[in-house]
């Protein structure tokens, strides 16, 4: 018999692995129903502007259209939802002053269009090629108005409104602090003044965004799938535009090709698709095409931080201000998440007193704004580890050495920070060594003194080697909740229902390694079931770097409570105590009598309902617990990002020699996966910093419309990630996990940015903005 | 608002009929999966056989054909399972004196063909005409064996034997007793001797079998959608036979035309199918055609009981003897079940102390035999309610009258009958007054003296009148459980899921209305979730006139335990004691002050896990709960039939002038559907009674093929029955319901068999025999 135990910490192969390497995935795109019709939306081409009438009686009578309708005609049949306050936690409302605005995104635009990519109406037809054809033959009269495409401007008295009902694009307001910024920064030695721009890009996952329903008359009941992150609020949104009980809703996410948060809300098109195949009585189904998805999937990014901050002659950080805008697109689908993210997580490692920063989140006619991995948090770590290295510019010093003097020593752990987390509970860092985190990756580089007497010698041949540092902290497996089923089958094994809602991150392996741990089983004899509302009917899903944290705590609660049961019933058979058993490979046994042992099948079976049922009195029937785990608040990974560039001056173009990684998420359940999302985080903070940029122009027409405008990394423009761990276990949860899955996409644009600063400091240039292009090298050297 | 409160009782329309009714059913024939293949099989021509050789290769190269296997080679991938030992409850194997074999079934014969009709080959096609065809090109060499038609024959020494493992076609065997039969006999003033035989026929639904399947390689599991009445033991036996964990087998039943006892086991049919789809990778379908069905779906009754009583002077019976054989057809796929049911139930309404009976049940080249309806209990009622009549006879006393002098009188309620039950529960005629139900039957009929006048007068004018009695009580609910889960959706709507298994009997309207009145809502804010392994993990199904009781009662408890959480929230919210809370129209408020209340889908918000939950301290999240209901034993329902028909002796067709139905199911939910189910009872009961038989020739041939040759009751042929409704709630569940499924086809034969002798009194000939054909009044006439 196979050992069991300790499965947790081992790279266990990915069990998706096989369906996947051996094209037995099934993505949305895949799913093939009897009768199914295919949608084509029609999009806005303007930014902005009133709609006047949408003529659709061309596109109805082209071949294979079975259906048509026009966003003003649906506001008829299913009007509009009036703006709702968002459900944000009373903590965090009662502890933060803030306003928010919340105009609600109707199915298809009805009143106004208000961005390029907006739909306004959708085809059904035999097949999308069909539908698209029909698309085509829509016409619209829009009489325009201006764009509103730059934020600051947005703001000003004279500029166009996008949401009427309000005299105002400033669509949410907040401010938190701590200590006293204004006389800090009065009295500090030395103050600095800066503007950061953290330019707008997005997931752009493999997998665009799809979705497909399938009405059932017989039982009144609709089945929705959809490639998101969140099917559980997917149903919720479902059940209130479509007058159903949550009960005859179901919500399945099959193999899903990315989410990293663009996935991560309901959007129009998920409750707009069921709503028509009820209504017409046949499957729909809609994938986004990639034209689709640049102008209609969220955005991401996109903030201009104007940071005041005062320091001493040590470079020690005395007092940090920032304002920042939010370039929100038209709609604001998740509120405030991403900008307060980025407002508390501005402190990141270091300790210092006075503390202010106020965001304000403007709505613009472009796509909306939603989080993509790191959700607000490159923006902050942009800016704080840029000031780090402009005090250490400023003062002469390395900013190796700012950084060490300023960061919160390992003795101060845990660090209660004094600002409230978007949970509304207070920030306390809960485990880790930041310097060390350092220190380590400082080494890997080969040290700071080294690097700078070859960077010194380099310079004088006409080569340009720069050190970029990135230091972050992550808030990661936030709540409010996530739930489990556990469940003995019949057979033994052990089945696991979750809330988690995966897209590639291999959570059947982790979480069959956990179970696996908990029941003393192997991996392989343990049933994941992820993804499907049918499976458990409360859940929350996947966004946040939370699954891992929130599903295992709930797996052990109901894993715990659930092997009382089982006790209960091997004692009574096996004639003892609960108290003298164990769980010994799939059997429940006698500790330290080999052979005595109950296997859990048989367990099972006693624990049925009914005639000859072996339960002992007052032990319920059936093996199955449903728990919720609810975190206190969250739990801090960290990281420090090191790379060495080599700047090619005349091509622009920045070469990474060495790029390290040390990172902590805690207890790390299986090894290969994590380092897979350290790199995979690190190549898309690359493209970030490099390549990738959503852009606009005056008239709020978008630029990007394929991959040919919009470039992603590819094998060759990505660095050998040394990756290196620390494993502080977080106190806060069962498993002393932590988040891993957007922390590594963090740093890599202020690395790349500070990299470049220093490569090229005596030239005095600052590299305050993002993305970092050819161009920007070669104009530095004038 | 609509009043809520009182729905058991009332006649709510079905909520299924909306569906039927406009064509948006769905049954399995219905079912249209992409790539779909379609099965036909290859089934024996010949009674009794060993298989030598089958020959696919021309059906393998027959357009369209995909897969095709015969037995003998399934046999090397799938071994058969060796006989296993029933699963019968320890108490009844502790009472009762029993010797059962247990062969079973394998998916396709590979040794020997034991029945025409048994499968051997199944192809895999295209479409079913396709597969059909290619059936025909397969050939198979079989060497023939003595077919073993009659059970009697069956049990010779030198008789062909079906399983040779046992050297004997008596496959079960078992006795039970009370008092001392054989010196009551022997003391008896009267003492007769009488063979009686109730003939095969069986349930024929108007859809016949039906399964699909679907698996799923994403997640290694398989969906199986089955016309059947059992999808959790479907889902059990298919974990078996495809090695896979329950938890990853999904067993739909869909809307379902029909099942009466014939779809209440496994076949394996629906075992095969799924195997098969796994194999090839592709969804398979197999609807069973009318041919198939007479050949190779269960039949039933067929039972043959040679009974020796004794009675005194005034006709009181005092002892009851039987010994009857079962033909059991090829197989026993649901052991003593029927037999036993026979056994307990011939005592009937009658008081007597002496009572013996051996049952024995024979293996016969045959279709299987099974449940159908009634399930063992018409054959005992036969023999019963023939033997008073036959004492009436012989002493020239009323019929009426002799019941009456036997039956238990209403003060004896509840009575000990002194057996066990098939749960081995010791047997309790729970409530009723079986005296009063003969009475109003026969004021009814106008009374028995009035009758008697006038058939006196009619046969002086060559007109032959009968007036028929059949009384019978009926075990109904019986264990070992039913599962519900009770939820409140976040709606306010209140979601059933549960373990019965709907054929169309009406339970989604019946469980609304018990659920409404459960937590006083509307049935239409019920969601009710039935024959689907997916809601809920563990059931039992329809079978046995149990699914109102016991899921009625897996309700209550799941309910009464899911409202103290509800009130414990409320309770909260008001600021009350929970002691002071009530129910009322979909909300909890505060007794006897209006406009104080909450709405429950509030409450359900309240429960849900996270920030800003309003649990009260130690109430968990969520708003779930399943229970089992274990019944304590079966509980009583109880009916007189009474009929006057006229004899049209020269064409021997038997016309029903008046068809009485005298009933007590204790407390009805619907009465409409009640009504339903007593109606279709009887129109079955008279065909058993006058028109189907399934007859074979003395080569184990099957003479029926299609509904040209096996007559079903039409609409002419049926009368109006009078049906009258006693009600003694019963004390062993909570809402004080019994069973109504299979009642009322239990007695129509022995009514029309008592009615057609009393008929013909005057000739002293006897009809102790089913069917009663023309032929044989007819023939009464010499």
């Amino acid at each position: 018999m196979a050992e069991t135990g300790g499965f947790i910490g081992k790279s266990v192969p990915r069990r998706e692995d096989k369906r996947l390497l051996t094209g037995k995935g099934e993505f949305v795109a895949d799913l093939k129903l009897p009768s199914m019709l295919h949608a084509a939306f029609v999009r806005s081409q303007v930014a902005h502007g009133r709609i006047k009438s949408v003529d659709l009686s061309r596109a109805l009578r082209s071949p294979g259209v079975v259906y048509a309708i026009s966003g003003p005609d649906l506001a008829k049949l299913l009007p509009p939802v009036p703006d709702t306050q968002l459900s944000l936690p009373k903590k965090w409302t009662t502890r933060v002053q803030h306003t928010f605005l919340n105009p609600q995104q109707p199915l298809l635009a009805y009143d106004k269009v208000r961005h390029v990519g907006e739909a306004v109406a959708v085809i059904l037809a035999e097949s999308r090629y069909l539908a698209e054809d029909a698309a085509e033959l829509v016409t619209m009269e829009i009489e325009p108005l201006p764009a509103v495409v730059d934020p600051e401007a947005g703001l000003t008295r004279d500029s166009a409104v996008l949401h009427e009902q309000y005299d105002t694009n400033l669509i949410g307001d907040f401010a938190i602090a701590k200590g006293d910024v204004e006389t800090a920064l009065a009295n500090a030695p030395h103050r600095m003044k800066r503007r950061f721009y953290h330019h707008r890009y997005a997931a752009i996952p493999m997998e665009g965004r799809g979705v497909a329903a399938n009405y059932d008359a017989r039982t009144d009941s609709i089945n929705i799938w959809s490639a998101c992150q969140v099917i559980h609020w997917l149903r919720r949104e479902a059940s209130t535009v479509l007058g159903m009980p949550e009960a005859r809703i179901r919500c399945v996410a099959l193999d899903v090709g990315g989410g990293f948060g663009v996935k991560g809300h309901v959007y129009p098109e998920e409750l707009l698709i069921p709503y028509l195949a009820r209504e017409v009585g046949r499957p729909v189904k809609w994938i986004e095409d990639r034209h689709e998805h640049f102008m209609s999937a969220c955005h991401s990014r996109d903030q201009t931080h104007d940071v005041e901050f005062g320091f001493d002659d040590d470079g020690r950080l005395l007092a940090f201000q920032d304002e920042f805008l939010v370039d929100c697109g038209a709609w604001n689908p998740i509120g405030s998440g991403i900008a307060y993210n980025t407002a508390v997580h501005l402190p990141g490692p270091y300790k210092f007193e006075h503390f202010a920063v106020r965001s304000k989140i403007v709505a613009t006619n472009k796509v909306p704004n939603a989080p993509y991995r790191g959700a607000g948090r490159p923006e902050a770590t942009f800016a704080m580890e840029r000031v780090i290295d402009l005090i250490a510019a400023e003062l002469g010093l390395d900013p190796a050495d700012v950084r060490m003097r300023n960061m919160i020593p390992a003795s101060e752990m845990p660090y209660r920070l004094g600002l409230p987390y978007r949970d509304g509970e207070p920030i306390v860092y809960d485990s880790g060594d930041y310097p060390e985190s350092l220190r380590q990756a400082l080494a890997a580089l080969g040290g700071v003194d080294a690097f700078r007497d070859r960077q010194r010698a380099a310079r004088a041949q006409g080569r340009y080697f720069g050190l970029g540092l990135g230091c972050y902290v992550e808030g990661t497996g936030v709540g409010p909740f996530e739930s489990a089923t556990v469940r003995v089958d019949p057979t033994g094994k052990i089945y696991l229902a979750g809330g988690a809602c995966p897209q590639g991150q291999g959570m059947e392996t982790i979480f069959s390694q956990i179970v696996a741990d908990a029941w003393q089983v192997q991996p392989d004899d343990v049933v994941v079931a992820l993804a499907d509302t049918s499976v458990i009917s409360i859940g929350f899903g996947t966004i946040a770097s939370r699954s891992t944290v929130n599903l295992s705590g709930a797996i052990h609660t109901a894993s715990q409570s659930l092997q009382k049961k089982v006790f209960a019933i091997a004692a009574d058979m096996l004639e003892c105590s609960p108290a003298d058993l164990e769980l010994r490979n799939g059997t429940v046994g006698l500790v330290g009598v080999p052979g005595r042992e109950i296997p859990l099948a048989r367990i099972a079976k006693a624990a049925m309902p009914g005639w000859d049922n072996k339960r002992p009195a007052g032990v319920s029937a059936g093996l199955e617990e449903t728990a919720y785990f609810e975190p206190p608040t969250v739990t801090w990974a960290y990281a420090t990002h090191a790379a060495i560039v080599e700047l090619d001056v005349e091509l622009g173009r920045v070469e990474i020699e060495k790029y390290v990684i040390v990172h902590d998420c805690g207890v790390v359940v299986n090894p290969m996966l994590v380092d897979g999302q350290i790199n995979g985080g690190a190549v898309q903070g690359l493209g970030g910093a490099l390549l990738e940029e959503l852009s606009y122009d005056s008239e709020g027409q978008l630029l990007v419309g394929s991959f040919m405008d919009y470039l992603v990394p590819g094998a060759s423009d990505v660095p050998h990630f040394e990756l290196k761990h620390m494993h502080f276990p977080s106190p806060l949860n069962p498993y002393g996990v932590k988040g891993v899955g957007e922390g590594s996409a963090i740093a890599p644009p202020v690395v790349i940015a500070n990299a470049v600063s220093d490569a090229l400091s005596h030239l005095k240039v600052e590299f305050n903005s993002t993305p970092i292009r050819p161009e920007h090298i070669v104009t530095a050297f004038g």
